[in-house]
């Protein structure tokens, strides 16, 4: 290196801020571009049919040769789902602990992209040499075990990357935070801590998962009829303190649903999940036990329509009908925007008569921090910058409020929208513009194919439905062939709107007419001059707005 | 009346159990029909295009000439937005408050159905006689003013419906609930109690509106930029609060947003909101004061796309855009199903770096009481029979939790569904079967002719589109005189797949050719032969699944 030689460390997120989801985030120290998380996003209401939602990641295809490997927090979907996409297009190594990697093999080998060349296996104690920076990891507690963070060592200081936390002080596993270890990375310096604000608008500390646990326990201790547990398929230990409590009331355990069947033998197969093996039942064996003797573990907890609870409540589960005999614990909360389908399953199944158990306060703990672990988490690392991530705006503002409290000065807090730029040089911060970001929709097979035009034709089909006009002209006299007709589709129930669509094919009609006998002849014109007619006769009627679609053929 | 003679007393819900929304009751006393309440709900996801949802009111309809009045509680939508649809259909006598009727008048004044004979106005100290059937009122604390519940006195005791409450013990008109008028009808015996569950599920008291004044003065306090304060426009005591910190912080109020400006010129017409005339500056003044000088009252609480305070976060509003120099008060809490456009809504404006105080802990109280509250009303009440209604199933079931807490027994609880009849004779309760009711959509102009048919339709089109093929055969050679064409909507990006829309085509032609040459000539089977086949193929290229529309024509 020459003497006018400057490490310029860059910082950025190419999702997980201003939104909780698809998390990513990128390190740049110089040349090297280095990777936090691949996840993935459910989409919002107004993204119709869309299945799910990546970062863009051009960036990260323009500088492919650059990128050094994604180094994986934890194994939840918002920060591992969006990989097997963005594997498609970048081949770089990918660095996990165990549970993380072994979460991961299942989806590359789905999506056909397996190579066990990309995944290096990491633990809390790894130490990597990645070009000039020294990668280290630290434990911390969340809502699936084996989570890290990650410590980026740069001649600048560190690079910290708290990953999902909560500090739990009773962990299921026993296994606490790597308290000493963050310390001692905050002592030798950090020059820059991103820290995850999902909680930081609740004041106090959240609840050890091990109380979560007791609630269950309790509930298999004082119920006689059947027990249906649900919950993430994620929450390992949740799914661990269902085994043991099931084990303790002497049931015997059937899980039910694909991503709970697959958590639970990965787990099972890396450590991570301890039960004897004769406490797993086969659900077609149900009908040898009692309602007592046995527990049902499944998925649906958000009230997803097609999820194996939401089957059992309407009497549409091959094998199992939940009935007013059943108790049903709904060990989860509602993520934001399925507030109302968990309300409607709760109903469901107290209109079964079912007992249900449900709600923050017994069944359920978060898997992040909040307000006091948060500012004991920007204590410890005593940043010279901080820049809140793992969040909607309102929370990394809020956790900026947080870093206030603790000392640190307004000017060195960074709010950053995705693609914002945080460059360091000489230990020095400052925003120097955007790297292109955005979100990439999936529908089906298509990745990407699905943008602002079909999204906007989806919400005009979605609210009043499409009218088609089929008219067939003859090209030299311009009399009609056939038609014109008139087909709906969501607008109105047609038997009882027959006059309305009557007069609606009269003005298309009239309209056409109108057009030929004054020389319009342009298909265009056309088009528009009945589109326009037809719609603003619809509106008079109706004050709806369906999306018309005259289509003309000439013969 | 004849020796035999035994008074049938029967209660049912058309609307407001099992759900948020359209409050709608009825107490029949022998052939007397008297109806609480007429409201709308707000339509689900996924009532696609729907505007709004009001009770279907056909047993009304089907015995008008027994309906003797329908009487209001309160001036929320949820009890009086489907009156002036009702009263299209059943021309009977509306009783209420003196906010309520003011408000209902400019309803059905919009509707262009309003006689000033409809309406008959009451207070807390009406008593009326309707056939048998004393009706007399007390007042209730609620987060509108004016708001009563209601008394029935049959000779087998009283049937009470509390409407919407909670026990506010410093009101902001200084108007308490009529606890000791509660506690006298208890003492004279009530047959059955209907009693609001919203905040069934939440323990302790309510707290009192006041104290959400005190915040929000607050927050004028000690600001010094300009203030926009959003809230319910019906809230009129919250109103009033605003007024009153802005007198006394020296500052103009301006009303912004169509329903604001209706409450406040109702309510203060009518007496219920009490402020200086200099007070409120008209918006095209705004420019002559100074930041610290003004307020802003206006809609948009809900994050409503198209309200006032998203258009001035946008800049999309006429005269106010707003800025990082000012502090928002958004004095309301997230309707459930709202909770991502409140959400939304204040990112949006700490992204402009405006101040935004927001949360129920600060700025907002419920209208409803809690548990404590609820179990006051049912120990002042001390009803031999309990309906717990407005709410969701599992805020009725945890309103029934409490009644059992009070001491009642069980079989003395009934939770009803919408249409579910509970039949008293002889002080006796039983449910005795169903009576129609359930849903009726609005969309633009049209009542009820959006039903499971086009709702479905919707449901396809917002998935994944819409494909049209049009194809115009020969009637006598089946020869293609024109196309196939397709014409997709929603569906993909067309310039991005050309190659798939043509191979489409090409199938389309392949399928019909073959029905032609097998003489399969019906139009059903040729299109449900191009239906099934196109949608295989694009199902397998793309796994999404469009509505597919054939168009085939013969010349």
């Amino acid at each position: 290196m020459s003497k006018e030689y400057i490490e310029k460390v860059r910082v950025f997120a190419l999702g997980g801020v201003g939104e909780i989801g698809k998390n990513m985030y990128v390190v740049e120290v110089d040349e090297d571009i280095l990777v936090v998380d691949a996840g993935l996003m459910f989409p919002d209401d107004d993204m119709l049919g869309v299945d799910i939602v990546i970062p863009d990641v051009s960036y990260l295809v323009e500088n492919a040769e650059r990128v050094q490997g994604i180094f994986l927090t934890h194994g939840h979907e918002d920060h591992i789902g969006g990989l097997s996409y963005v594997l498609k297009k970048i081949n770089v190594p990918v660095y996990g602990t165990k549970l993380t990697l072994g979460l991961v093999e299942e989806k590359l080998k789905e999506a056909g992209i397996f190579r066990h060349s990309t995944l290096h296996l990491i633990d809390a104690n790894s130490r990597l040499t990645i070009g000039s920076t020294s990668v280290s990891f630290f434990r911390t507690n969340h809502s699936i075990p084996d989570s890290v963070g990650i410590c980026f060592e740069t001649s600048q200081g560190a690079v910290v990357h708290t990953g999902d936390f909560k500090f739990d002080q009773t962990p299921v596993d026993g296994k606490h935070a790597d308290i000493g270890k963050m310390a001692a990375i905050g002592e030798r310096g950090v020059l820059c801590l991103l820290s995850d604000s999902t909680n930081a608008e609740r004041p106090g500390t959240t609840k050890s998962e091990i109380e979560v646990g007791q609630g269950i326990a309790e509930v298999f201790e004082k119920t006689e009829g059947r027990i249906i547990v649900t919950t993430f398929a994620s929450n390992v230990h949740r799914i661990q303190q269902v085994i043991q409590a099931s084990i303790r009331a002497n049931r015997k355990l059937v899980v039910v649903g694909k991503s709970m069947v697959r958590v639970i033998t990965i787990a099972t197969k890396l450590g991570y999940i301890d039960a004897p093996k004769d406490l797993f039942i086969d659900i077609d064996e149900i009908g040898k036990y009692r309602d007592e003797q046995l527990a049902i573990l499944t998925t649906g907890s958000q009230g997803e329509p097609m999820s194996a609870l939401t089957r059992m409540a309407k009497g549409a589960h091959r094998q199992i009908t939940i009935t007013e005999e059943d108790t049903v614990i709904i060990a989860a909360s509602a993520i934001p925007g399925n507030e109302k389908s968990v309300s409607a399953i709760i109903d469901k199944l107290y209109r079964i008569g079912a007992e249900v158990v449900y709600g923050q306060a017994k069944v359920h703990a978060s898997g992040h921090g909040s307000q006091e672990e948060l500012m004991l988490m920007l204590n410890l690392m005593k940043p010279k910058y901080f820049v809140p991530i793992h969040g909607e705006f309102r929370m990394q503002h809020a956790h900026r409020e947080l870093a206030l409290k603790t000392g640190m000065r307004a000017e060195n807090i960074f709010l950053v929208d995705k693609g914002e730029v945080v460059e360091f040089t000489n230990g020095q911060a400052r925003k120097t513009g955007k790297v292109p970001s955005g979100n990439v929709l999936i529908d089906g097979l298509g990745v990407g194919d699905v943008g602002n035009i079909v999204l906007r034709d989806r919400r005009l089909l979605s609210k009043d439905g499409i009218l088609v006009v089929v008219v067939t002209l003859n090209k030299k006299t311009g009399e009609f062939v056939s038609g014109p007709n008139i087909i709906s589709r969501g607008f109105v129930y047609v038997r009882e709107s027959e006059k309305l669509l009557e007069d609606a094919n009269e003005l298309v009609g009239v309209i056409l007419k109108k057009c030929v006998s004054e020389n319009v002849n342009e298909w265009s014109s056309l088009k528009s001059n009945v589109r326009e007619g037809l719609s603003r006769f619809l509106f008079e009627k109706t004050k709806r707005r369906p999306m018309i679609l005259p289509i003309i053929m000439e013969v």
